[in-house]
C-alpha cells in the first residue's frame, strides 16, 4: 500500500545519502517497529498543492511560499513545518501519515522544501478538508448486501505549524535528494497501482460480457470484436506489470520495479481506460440511463410492466439485467457518455447507416481504379 | 425537435404510398393544424423495447410478440395497440406522442407491427415508467442561479390496449414502408442531434481551455496538443453537420439531410467523445474529485485554508477555480475515470518518465541503426 | 497549382504594405501579363534548406549564413541571391521559379532574407540536382497503357549569386511581412492539396473495395467495417474541404480559404492516410507481396498454373486479381508493412484466436460481476 | 524457425490421435535424425491458395477442388498430392520442405485434406514460381558493405500430382485433428516471429533517434512526444513476448507459448507498424524522398552543393544524415506516405495553425462556460 511505498521511497533515499543517512535509517527502522507493535495505519501525503506549477517551490513570483510542505523552523527538539498536501486518500480515518516532497529540487535555496516526516494524524496543527467518494447505493438501485461501494474519502491535510520531534524526520534539507525520493516512490507507487487494476480490468471486461449477454447479442461479430479489445486490454496490462516486477533494478541496493514497464504499465491503463468504457456503454445501450429504478421494482403496480418489457436475452431474467444495469452505472459512472453515444441511435447503426449510402461513392470509386489497373470488364 | 423529425418521417413514408398515402397525408395535415391551434406539445415514441434483438417482431421464439409495439385489434371506429416504447424523452410531461416502427420489417406475417399513430399522454392504457436524469446541483457545489442543469425524465410508456381513431393513425399495416419511416426519422433525427451538439461541443472545448488556464498550464506544449485536439473534434463536427445540410438529397419529394454525412456527423461526435472526457479530466487533475466541498468554502473555519492553498493560477481566484470543477464534474461526471487518470500521477508525467528511462535502449537501438546505415563515427 | 498559390501569396503580402506595396503590386501584375502570353510554366520554390532549425536565419550559431535564401547584394539593376531550396516538385521541366521565404522573420537582422522573386530556370548561377521519384511501371508488372505513372521530379535549387533584376522583385527587406507571405502561402497551397487529395482518396476506397471483392471477401462483417472506415475518411476530408472553401475570410481585400479548416482538411488526410494504408494492405492479403510477376504470367510454362491456383473470387478472372495487386502495391508501396501485417497470420487471425483463448478469463470475469451485481443463478 | 515450428505443430498432433498417432511420432523420430545428420535445410508451406475462402476444401461452389492440398491417390508405397502451396519465404533455396493443412476440417469429406508430409525440393512435380523480394540497394544509395539487404524470395509452390512415400507422410485423412495441427503452427510460428520483431521494433526505434537527431529536433517537445511513443510500442512488444513464454501451457504433453499473448503480442506489433511508420516519415521530412541520390553526392560538380546545404545539426555531417535517410527509406519504404505526410507542410505545422486560428472559438467557448459556471469577472 501507499505507507510502505513511501517508506520504501525514504529507505532508498537515506540509504543513497550514505553515511549521512545512517541516523536517518536508523530512524525508519525505529517507526518501522512501532507501527508494527502498535498495529498503526498510515497513509502518505506525497502530492502537494503546487501553485503555480511552472514555478519552483521557493520562487519569489509564486503567491505564497507554502505551496509546497516546507520547515518553518528547526528547533533543538524537532522542527515546525507549514503548507498542504492534497488529494490524500483515507487521511481521514488513519492514525499516522508520512509526508514526503513531491518534486525534485533544483538548488540550496529549495532546500526547506526537502523535508520527509510521519505525523499522527491528531498532531497539533493538523487540519482536514474531507470530501466523500460518493459511493453509496441510492435507493434507486437494487441492493448488494452491503450499502455501500469503494467508498473512501480524499482529503486536503493543512499543516499549520506543525511540530515533528526529530526521531520522526527522514529529511531535513537534502534538497539534491527530494528527485530520488519522490522518483522511488512514484515508481513503487505505480507498481502498487497496476495491481489493484488488474482485477478491475477483470471487472471491466466482465460488465462487457455480462450486459452483451444479458441483451442478447454476445454472437455478433462487433460484439466480439469488442470483447476481444478489452481482453487485450487486460491482458497487455497483465503482461506490463509482471514484466515491470521481473525486470526489477536495484536502488542503493533495495530491488525495485523496472521503471519503463510500470509506467508504460500505468499509462496503458489509463490512456486506454475511456475507450474500454466507451465499448462498455455501447454494449450496454441506452437502458443503462434510462431504466426504471429499484423502487419502482419493488412497487407492485409496474413490476409486471418492467419485467415483462424489460427482458433481453429470454435466458435472463429481467431483475438480472436490471441488476447488471445498476453495476455498470456504478462501474462506468457515465450519465452523458451514454446519451452522447446512443442519443439518436447507437454508432453501430450509424455505420451500417454510411456504409450502405455510400453505395455509388464505392462503386464509383472502384471503377476509377479499375480503370488504372488496366481491367477491362 | 424529435416530434417534428416524426411528423416529416410520417409524411415522407405516406408519400413514397402513391395514391394509398393520400389518407395519411390528409390526417397529418389534419392532426398538425391540431396541434398549432392547441399548442400542444409532443414527443416521439420510436425505440421499441425490442426482445431478443436477433429475432423479427412476429417470430415464435420470442417469448412474447408485444416486443414491438402492435395492433392487435381493428375496429370500425379505429385500432387497438399492445407494447412498449423505452427511453422517451420529456413523455412525463407533454400533452401527446407520436408512435413510429424503429426497424423494417421483412414480411407481410410482421404487418401488424407497421403502425404509427399520435395519441395523448392521457389515452386510456397508456402507463408511464420515469426515470429521472439526475440533474439536480447538490448541495455541495457552487450555486450557478438555477438549482437544475439540463434536467429531464425517460420514460417507458406501456401501451395497454390503447385505442387510436382513425384520424390518428398514420399507417397501419403497410409493412413494406416501415423501413421508409424509421430511417427518414432516423435521418432527420441524427441531424437535429448534430445541430445541439455543436454547442455541446463548444461547451467541451471551453471547459478544457478554462481548466488548463485557471490550472495555470495554459503554456506547455502537451497542453496545446490538447486544445489543437478538441478545436480540431469541433470543427470536424461542423464541417460534416453542414455538409449533410448542403448535400441534402430528396425524398419522396421531400428535401432530407444527406444520409452519409449527417450520419459521419453523429458517429465522430460519439465515437471520440469519451477520449475529449479523457482530455479534459486530464486537464483538470486530481481536484476534480478531490476537491473540498462548497459547504466547506462557506464554513468560516476551513474557507481561508481552502482559498489560500487550492490557488493555482495566480490571476485566477480560488473560488472561481473551484466553480469551475464543478462544471467539469457536471459536464463529465467521470469519478472513475478521473482517479484512474490521476491516481498514482498524471498521464504525462508517466510519459515521461518512460522517454527519460527508456534512454539506454534508445542509444543502443541508435547505434544498431548507424551500423546498418554504414555510418562510422 | 503552386505557382498561382505562391502569387497571390504574394498579391497578399504586396497589398498588406499599403503603399509600400504598390510597386510589388505593379510587377505582379507585370508579370503575370508576361506569364500569359509566352504561357510559361512556373514552380514555387518556398522550402529552405534551413540548417539547423532551432536558429532564426542569421544566427552566428548557424554554420553558415546561406541555409535560407537571402539577399547578398543590392545593386542598382537589381539585386543578388544565395542559398538553396529543396523538394522543389518540377523544377527540372519548368520555365521559372518564383523564390519566396519559408517562415517569418522576427527582427530588423533577419531583412535579408525577406525576399520575393521570380527567376527564369536557366537563370546565370542556378544549379539543380534533381531525384526523380521512382514511377516507373517495372517489367514485373502488368501493363497498363501508359508506362510511367504519376511520374515527376524534385530538385534541390542552388541559387549561387542569382541576379534578379527590379522588376522581377517582389519583396525586398521587409522582414515585418515574410510571415505574411508564407502563412498565405500555406494556406492556399494546402487548400490546393485537399483539392487533388480527395480523388486520391477515392482511389484509395477504390483500391480497397476492389481488391477485398477480387478476394471474394466483401461480405465478411469485417470488411465492411473497414470499408466504412475509409467512407468516413473520403468523407470528412471532403466536408472540411469545401467547408475550408464556403467560410473563407478576407486577407488584405483578397478572399482566401478559411485557415482552420483548411488546416484540419489537410491534417486529417495526412495523419489518418497510414491507417487507410494498413486496412488495404490487410484486405489484400500476403498476395500483394509474394504474388508472381508479369513476366512468369507471360511465360507459357507457368501461366496455366498460376491461373489455376491464383484464383480468388470466382467471379473475377486470375488475370484482373493480379493487374489489382500491381495497382494496389503502386498506390500503398509497403512490402514491409504488407509482412508486418500479414506475416504468421492475418491480424483479423490473431483477433479471433485471442477471443477464442479468452473464454476461460472472460468467464472468469463474467462470474466476478455477476456477484457484484447481487446476481444469483 | 519454421521448419522446427512445423515439425513441432505435427509432433504434438500426433502425440493427440494417441495410439493411432504413434507411427507418425516415429517418422517424425526418423525424419528429424536424417536431417540432423544431412544437414538438410527446411521451410514450411503451409498456407494454400484457398480460392473461394467462404468455401470449405470439398464444397462442389469451389472452381476446383485443389485450392487446397489434397490426396489424389492413396498407393502401397505411399500418397500422391495434388494443390499448391503460397507465399513459401525461402523456397527457392532449401532442401525439403513440410507440408501441412493451413485451416481445420470440419467433416469426413474434407479429409483428403488432412495431410502432412515432408518432400524433398526437387520431387517429381514439383514446380515453384519464385517473386524476389526487392532488397537489393540502388546504385541510388550509399553503399553499406553488403549490397543487398533482408533479401529473400517467396514461391508459389504447384505440387502436380507428387508422389509422397509412407516414411514422409505424418498426417493422413485425420480430419479431425488437422485443426489441432494448424492452430499449434500458428501459434509457435507468431511467437518465433514476435522474437525476431523485438530487433525488428529496436532499429525502428533507432531510425527514429537518430533522424532526429540528425535533423536536429530531438530537443522539441512533439519529438520527444513520439519517441515516447516508439518506445511504448517495442516495450509492450517486449513484455507482451516475454509473457508467451513464460506462461506456457502444455499441448499434448509439450510445452507451447500461451495462446492469448503470443497473438496479442503479435497483433500489438502488426496492427500498430503503421502508426510507428508515420512517426518516423514525420520525424524525416521530405529529404526522405527528395534528397539527392549517391549519384550526385560522388559527382564532383555536385557534391559540395549537397555539403553544404543539407546539413542539419550541426554535429552531424551531411553524409552520415544522408546515409540515414537511405536507411529509413530502405526500412520504411514509404515513398507516398511521405509526400502524404510533408506535401502542402508537416502535420505538426499544422496543428499549429489550427490553434493559433482557432483563437477566437477557443475564447467564446470559454466564456461560455464560465457563465455555465456563474464565474463573473
Ligand atoms: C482519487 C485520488 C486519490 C489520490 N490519492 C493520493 C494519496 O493518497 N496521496 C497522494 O500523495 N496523492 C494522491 N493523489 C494525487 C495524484 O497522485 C495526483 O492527482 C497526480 O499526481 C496529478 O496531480 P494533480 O492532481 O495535482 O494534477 P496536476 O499536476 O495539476 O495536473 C493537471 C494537468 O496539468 C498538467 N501539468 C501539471 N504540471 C505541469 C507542468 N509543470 N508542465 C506542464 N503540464 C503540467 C498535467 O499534465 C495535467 O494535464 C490522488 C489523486 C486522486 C485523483
Ligand atoms: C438519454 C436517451 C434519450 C433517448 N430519447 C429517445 C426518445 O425520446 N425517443 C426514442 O424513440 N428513443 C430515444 N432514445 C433511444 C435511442 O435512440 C436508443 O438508445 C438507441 O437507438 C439504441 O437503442 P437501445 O438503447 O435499445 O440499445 P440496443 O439496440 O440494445 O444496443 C445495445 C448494443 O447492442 C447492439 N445491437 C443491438 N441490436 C443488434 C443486432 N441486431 N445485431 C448486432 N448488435 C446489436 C448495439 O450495437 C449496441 O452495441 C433515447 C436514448 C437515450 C440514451
Ligand atoms: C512475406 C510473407 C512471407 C510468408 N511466408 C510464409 C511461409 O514461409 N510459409 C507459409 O506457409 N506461409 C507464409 N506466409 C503466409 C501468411 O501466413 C499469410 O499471408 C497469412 O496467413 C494471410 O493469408 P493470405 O495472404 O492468404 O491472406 P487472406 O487470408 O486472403 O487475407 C486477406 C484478407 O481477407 C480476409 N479473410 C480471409 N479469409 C476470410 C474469411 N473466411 N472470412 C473473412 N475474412 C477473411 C483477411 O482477414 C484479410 O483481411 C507468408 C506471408 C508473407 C506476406
Ligand atoms: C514530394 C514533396 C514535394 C514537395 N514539393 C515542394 C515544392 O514544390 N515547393 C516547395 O516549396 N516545397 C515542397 N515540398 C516541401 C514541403 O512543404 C516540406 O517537406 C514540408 O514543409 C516539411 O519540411 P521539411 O521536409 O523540411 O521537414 P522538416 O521541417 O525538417 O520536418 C522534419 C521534422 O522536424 C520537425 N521540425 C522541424 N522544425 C522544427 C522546429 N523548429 N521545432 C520542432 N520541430 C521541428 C517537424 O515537425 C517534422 O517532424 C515538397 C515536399 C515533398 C515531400
Amino acid at each position: 500500500d501507499i505507507g510502505a511505498d513511501a517508506m520504501n521511497a525514504i529507505a532508498i533515499t537515506a540509504r543513497s545519502l550514505g553515511d549521512a543517512g545512517k541516523v536517518y535509517l536508523e530512524r525508519i527502522e525505529n517507526y518501522r517497529k512501532y507501527l508494527q507493535k502498535t498495529d498503526k495505519c498510515v497513509v502518505a501525503g506525497v502530492t502537494d498543492v503546487k501553485g503555480d506549477r511552472h514555478l519552483r517551490p521557493s520562487d519569489p513570483k509564486q503567491a505564497h511560499p507554502d505551496f509546497h510542505l516546507r520547515i518553518v523552523e528547526k528547533r533543538k527538539d524537532g522542527i515546525v513545518l507549514r503548507g498542504a498536501k492534497v488529494h490524500i486518500t483515507g487521511a481521514a480515518y488513519c492514525h499516522e501519515f508520512f509526508a514526503i516532497p513531491c518534486r525534485a529540487l533544483s538548488g540550496p535555496e529549495d532546500s526547506d522544501y526537502a523535508v520527509a516526516v510521519a505525523v499522527p494524524a491528531n498532531a497539533k496543527g493538523i487540519r482536514q478538508i474531507v470530501r466523500p467518494f460518493h459511493g453509496r447505493i441510492s435507493v434507486d438501485e437494487f441492493p448488494v448486501g452491503s450499502e455501500l461501494r469503494r467508498m473512501h474519502t480524499d482529503s486536503l491535510i493543512i499543516f499549520d505549524d506543525v511540530f515533528v520531534p526529530w526521531d520522526r524526520v527522514f529529511l531535513c534539507g537534502e534538497w539534491q535528494v527530494a528527485a530520488t525520493c519522490v522518483y522511488n516512490f512514484a515508481l513503487m507507487h505505480r507498481r502498487t497501482g497496476c495491481a489493484y487494476r488488474i482485477p478491475m480490468s477483470e471487472q471491466l471486461l466482465g460488465i462487457a460480457v455480462a450486459i452483451a449477454d444479458y441483451n442478447g447479442i454476445s454472437g455478433a461479430p462487433h460484439v466480439k470484436e469488442k470483447i476481444t479489445e478489452i481482453v487485450i486490454y487486460l491482458e497487455t496490462l497483465t503482461a506490463l506489470s509482471r514484466s515491470a516486477c521481473l525486470d526489477y533494478v536495484m536502488h542503493a541496493g533495495i530491488p525495485v520495479p523496472n521503471p519503463i514497464t510500470t509506467n508504460i504499465a500505468k499509462y496503458h491503463f489509463a490512456h486506454n481506460y475511456h475507450k474500454i468504457v466507451e465499448i462498455i456503454q455501447d454494449l450496454a445501450g441506452g437502458l443503462l440511463v434510462t431504466a426504471p429504478t429499484y423502487r419502482d421494482w419493488q412497487n407492485p403496480e409496474t413490476r409486471a410492466d418492467i419485467e415483462k418489457y424489460l427482458q433481453g436475452n429470454p435466458e435472463v431474467s429481467t431483475e438480472n439485467r436490471l441488476r447488471m444495469f445498476d453495476l455498470v452505472r456504478r462501474l462506468t459512472s457515465g450519465d452523458l457518455e451514454t446519451i452522447c453515444l446512443h442519443g439518436e441511435g447507437s454508432p453501430f447503426a450509424e455505420r451500417m447507416t454510411i456504409l450502405m449510402e455510400a453505395k455509388k461513392i464505392i462503386a464509383k470509386s472502384k471503377k476509377l481504379v479499375e480503370d488504372m489497373a488496366g481491367i477491362k470488364k
